[in-house]
């Protein structure tokens, strides 16, 4: 017989629902919400360890409930109430997980290339943007994002979603910027820090050998820290009226300079 | 004596709620609105004639608004309410002008420069999208923005808002797919098609003559007839587990390796 959960009140619901909205207590559990499909087999892909899968039944077949739970995943069947309650928007295929997060430490990085491209974000405000650096990491497949004074933790439902699951399947570290720069230093990487002042443009710059490319936030750019840590400056010709670009965009226009330097290998 | 209202039932008002809520209200009428002090500077700037200007006394200052006047802007003092009513969310400046659209006509474009580089969208589906493109042209000073098959108005306020402003101050021409081509081939440009099949990677390919870029929805691409018009199809290589990029920030890349290409002249 498979469990079944009809009640948005059950407490084990209400501990779910706090999941998918309390980063604090994703945190203090070490859980966190995966809903759809395609965001699930790209976590099993990377490696998450899937704790439950609770699954609506007029959406997601008890028989694809079942040969998940082969793997020795538990299973609950719930009802439409239940299913709405954690859903994070209106989604339709009837299927939630509760994840165990990872660690997400330089430490645990792997480094194989030898001479590896590192994307480094300090302290992304939006969700919606940090889903963008990271599907940006994906297509460039760097050796590893690292998210130096993270503003949120990174199973923030709005981060997995703009991430259309990237968050799953691209080496993360969160630090802050003190460990970032002396792990990035201790590994000899240059570091080419998007910051206006005292900058080269960007496309004057080799980022053949092992490199980091280090970009802020839009309303106030990155830290002293990482001006002082700078290899070089570097910048992106601004020619318009509005002196600002979306960090996202820019990320990807730096990131996808040094690939094409590197023949996109 | 300033002409004040303060209900929010007030005819005049309904027709302003309407012009931020309708998509078919501002066609029909050719007024939008702005809110905002820098929108609303840079869309002077960007030659669009303001009509009225509302403000609230509490976060606007009367002398302000009368500076405005002077420009021929009929302006009207709004209470609270009305001003929460009007506003597009928690908008703190207490400013908003109803502003007459521009026709976006291609026939309309100016091309002074002698290798115009112009970023087509087709059919971009999201405002934040839309916002996020109109930022990288300003940034990059691109010649004209074409958006094809457009989805929606431009004046949707969560364009404006994500484009922080510089869809007053790029130009932008609206058409239909046909037409865009048709223009693109009569004044010579080549045509580079943000396509998977049959392309070359976007890296290969001379962007220093009249260059058209474009791009389609992350979710179905380009439409057949942008692959018929292409000079070359052109990728971005995608070394990732997911095949998808967001779409502002393919655009970036691509219209920066084109930038690069021409020394950011």
């Amino acid at each position: 017989m498979i469990k079944q959960i009809t009640s948005p009140q059950n407490p084990l619901i209400k501990h779910f629902v706090q999941l998918k909205e309390k980063s604090r207590q994703r945190k203090k559990t070490g859980q966190f919400l995966i809903e759809g499909k395609r965001e699930l087999s790209l976590a099993i892909k990377g490696g998450y360890q899937i704790e439950t899968l609770l699954f609506y039944p007029d959406l997601f077949s008890e028989s694809e409930a079942k040969a998940m739970s082969r793997y020795g995943i538990e299973i609950i069947e719930i009802s439409q109430e239940v299913f709405q309650k954690l859903a994070h928007r209106d989604t339709t295929e009837g299927v939630i997980a509760v994840v165990k997060s990872k660690r997400h430490l330089l430490e645990d990085l792997k480094l194989s290339n030898k001479n590896p491209l590192i994307l480094v974000a300090e302290a992304p405000e939006k969700p919606g943007n940090v889903g963008a650096l990271l599907r940006t990491a994906d297509a460039a497949n760097v050796d590893a994002v690292i998210i130096a004074n993270p503003k949120s933790d990174l199973y923030n439902p709005n981060i997995i979603r703009s991430s259309v699951g990237c968050v799953f399947t691209t080496q993360i570290a969160m630090a802050n910027t003190t460990e970032a720069i002396e792990f990035l230093k201790h590994y000899h990487f240059n570091i080419y820090s998007a910051i206006l002042q005292d900058s080269e443009p960007y496309n004057t710059q080799d980022y053949t050998l092992p490199t980091a490319i280090v970009v802020g936030t839009e309303a106030t750019g990155l830290t002293q820290a990482w001006r002082d840590a700078a290899t070089q400056n570097i910048s992106i010709p601004m020619q318009g009226i509005i002196d600002s670009m979306n960090v996202s965009v820019a990320a990807g226009i730096l990131i996808f300079e040094a690939k094409r330097q590197r023949d996109f290998k």
